[in-house]
């Protein structure tokens, strides 16, 4: 029997959620619970979740030697639930005393990995944290505001749609005309935070405080996360921004301090897993908070539309009660490539479909083949529109014949609109206004900052 | 009669290409020729072409005087052609003498920005220059090398796909196999230069030169334009580079002096109008030029495979007779939005499409409702792959338990692969592999730098 098959042969003794001291090759000395691997995890190495609550994977051609029958793991506070071990580092959840002079802010939780902690059954990263455990994980919180929380949905963020977009509207209206809230907190997962974004923007365009959503790229019991510093930087937000609307606050670069504040209809995710994943396009974010500290950025500002945010809480139940709140989602996004079969566009035109985003290459272009399809797609009331796949820039159509073609049979650019602002904010119109005349008006008319005028552009 | 209605009445009478003289109300005099307005322009003001050879829009509100029948427009070379004013400052066509000693490099054009002009007639830019007229504009080339042009083809690029690459490659081959050059330069439209060079990184992965994209932003007779700059930077990478391979030469930032080389797989238009436009995605470029001076990025080439450059031109002709140059267009780019109807995947899967490539969001997710339809997908023989929308990153299904499923159905990530470099490669392998499997597997190896191992992110 090799030493390996040895330690094989002891792992395999060793029951799931038992304390193990494990000691490497190079005589470094691990103790923590053995963890199941997660089903696609390879097969040899080990999981153990140490006493400070992070998990740490190992090689088992590492290890020199196992000792079971560990007790000794310090203060981790792990519970055994069947055949699960779940654990948690939330920290203390005894009932803090705040300042009675603290802004009051709503903390609305959808799941997502600012809500996540490790589901010990698959290994993975599911939601299970509430809003109120974060409330309690945190407790630099209480310093800046008395915080309510409220499990609205728990969806990865994948999962949230027009649906969702409509619950989350409603409920911020139902609080907000409770006239109590200087400021609301969407936690939600970061893969379509700004598609989320872009609908509260066009839905909640008077709203009179401001709503910030937030996330975090690295789940809350990794060591890199950014849960808190994001959380406590949308609660400071949320209590002393100036300004109301629809914002997403996440880390700006690699340094823990600095974290910066979107428009909501400008932010987009351009890394997959990077801290500093969220970036304005086309702009710079209108604030930063480096050290729980506000930074306007005036340049910015002064170049969008904003409001102020009112100081009248009770007074503003009115203006919310005709929000128009519905998504229609019979709107297609499509992203151009060489060799894009256009039938395609019959097939979207056939079944259902009302209007076309269409992704188009440089300033708006797409193959010339694509221009039968398009007419007849128009002929048949669909409304065609034209964004950009390179993301920064806007679209012109009438620099180049083939753009002005493309005018000819009605494809509308969109200037500097996002995509995927494009997408919601059709949808937006699709469900709530009357007629196509005015649903193509009001595509290409700026409503929430959506499109920024030539001469703002900044960057 | 008011005076603008004085001075509307004069430009009616004026003839399109007649000289005139300007006089602004702030005194401004500006002396040239009218020029027609394009279909979609403005009603209130005029365009004039200046004796410098560029264009500029004036208001007729800000016009004061005019006065027609002037004869001195100084060393403007304009002729009349019918009605149309064709106008172009390419220089001196005479042939240049160039010493004996200097590299042989082949100038394919394919038609795009870099070899345009303004077609007077509608006023937007269209392909007329040929590579030739492009050698004699910028006679700097012939310090650097002895340039054979040939116009391949003559579209925009969006109009350019799987047909044109095929040709493009049969071009090059059939050039390479003459065992005379020592590096070729495809000049292109920008909307779709990284698809196009995609394509020739796969088909042409033993190719013994440097083969190198280059564009421009600015069309050539517009003041910014950067098509000179870029072209030059072109012919001194394609004769000097030490590396074999398919590059993009395009600028690098604002300066007008340094201009980017990045890796065919690894590049994506990133604005629409920008001259620095181009980037390499999670990584830096291999190297830039400044001032017509190559300086490698040593640390990024170190983390790539790239082959040096063969020096007997002559042998390499065997090597390139097998190449698989054909691409097959059945592949489907979806890239997920909140609200897509999975019904789409049915679509794509009964109407012959073999291959799908999802633009998913972060780390590589869509919609659960997508999973059945998926499955059956992939039960119906159509292989699906999954990038991300991010851009920036890597996909990783195993983080999630939704990437997890994901993999469960067959589901196959492809890592930082870009999702517009992976529809090529997709294309690409559909038209070359015998069987699934083989495609399966290809489409997951890093065959020409699109996947690049994760201790080698370099930003």
């Amino acid at each position: 029997m090799s030493k390996d098959e040895n330690i094989n042969s002891l792992l395999e003794k060793t029951k799931i959620g038992e304390i193990i001291n494990i000691c490497l090759k190079d005589d470094t000395t691990i103790i923590g619970r053995l963890m199941p691997r997660y089903e696609y995890g390879k097969e040899d190495h080990i999981v153990i979740k140490l006493q400070n609550g992070y998990n740490v994977g190992l090689k088992i051609e590492k290890i020199k030697s196992i000792k079971t029958s560990v007790s000794d793991l310090g203060n981790n506070t792990s519970i055994r639930d069947n055949d699960n071990i779940r654990s948690t580092n939330v920290g203390n959840s005894n009932i803090i005393k705040l300042k009675s002079d603290l802004p009051q802010i709503l903390l609305l939780s959808t799941g997502g990995t600012i809500a996540s902690t490790i589901d010990y059954r698959t290994g993975g990263v599911t939601p299970v944290l509430s809003a109120q455990d974060l409330y309690n994980s945190v407790p630099e919180l209480s310093e800046y505001a008395k915080i309510d929380t409220e499990i609205l949905i728990n969806e990865y963020s994948e999962n949230i749609g027009p649906k969702e977009w409509h619950l989350i509207i409603s409920k911020i209206i139902a609080k907000i005309n409770l006239g109590i809230y200087n400021g609301i907190i969407i936690s939600h997962g970061t893969d379509t935070m700004s598609y989320t974004a872009s609908a509260l923007s066009f839905a909640l365009q008077n709203i009179p405080i401001p709503v910030i959503l937030v996330g975090a790229q690295r789940s809350s019991d990794r060591p890199s996360s950014d849960s808190s510093s994001n959380l406590i930087s949308a609660v400071i937000f949320a209590s002393q921004f100036k300004y109301s609307g629809i914002f997403v606050v996440m880390h700006a670069s690699m340094s823990d301090d600095l974290i910066a504040c979107h428009i909501g209809t400008r932010v987009r995710k351009n890394h997959t897993s990077k801290r500093d994943a969220f970036q304005s396009i086309d702009m710079y974010p209108i604030a930063t908070i480096d050290k729980n500290q506000i930074f306007m950025n005036d340049k910015t500002i002064s170049c969008i539309s904003l409001n102020e945010r009112s100081l009248q809480l009770e007074k503003n139940k009115l203006k919310l009660q005709t929000i128009p709140s519905k998504f229609d989602d019979r709107v297609f996004l499509l992203k151009y490539y060489p060799g894009f079969n256009p039938k395609l566009i019959e097939y979207v035109t056939n079944n259902g479909y009302k209007i076309i985003i269409i992704e188009g290459t440089g300033l708006g272009h797409l193959n010339k083949n694509c221009l039968y399809h398009l007419k007849n797609a128009i002929a048949s009331g669909v409304l065609v529109f034209m964004t950009s796949q390179c993301i920064w820039g806007r679209t012109s159509l009438t620099v180049y014949d083939t753009g002005r073609d493309l005018i000819k049979i009605g494809v509308i650019p969109l200037s500097n609109m996002l995509s995927e602002t494009a997408v919601v904010k059709a949808m937006w119109l699709l469900a709530n206004e009357n007629n196509s005349d005015s649903i193509l008006n009001k595509m290409q008319q700026n409503i929430s900052n959506e499109i920024i005028p030539i001469s703002h552009i900044l960057i």
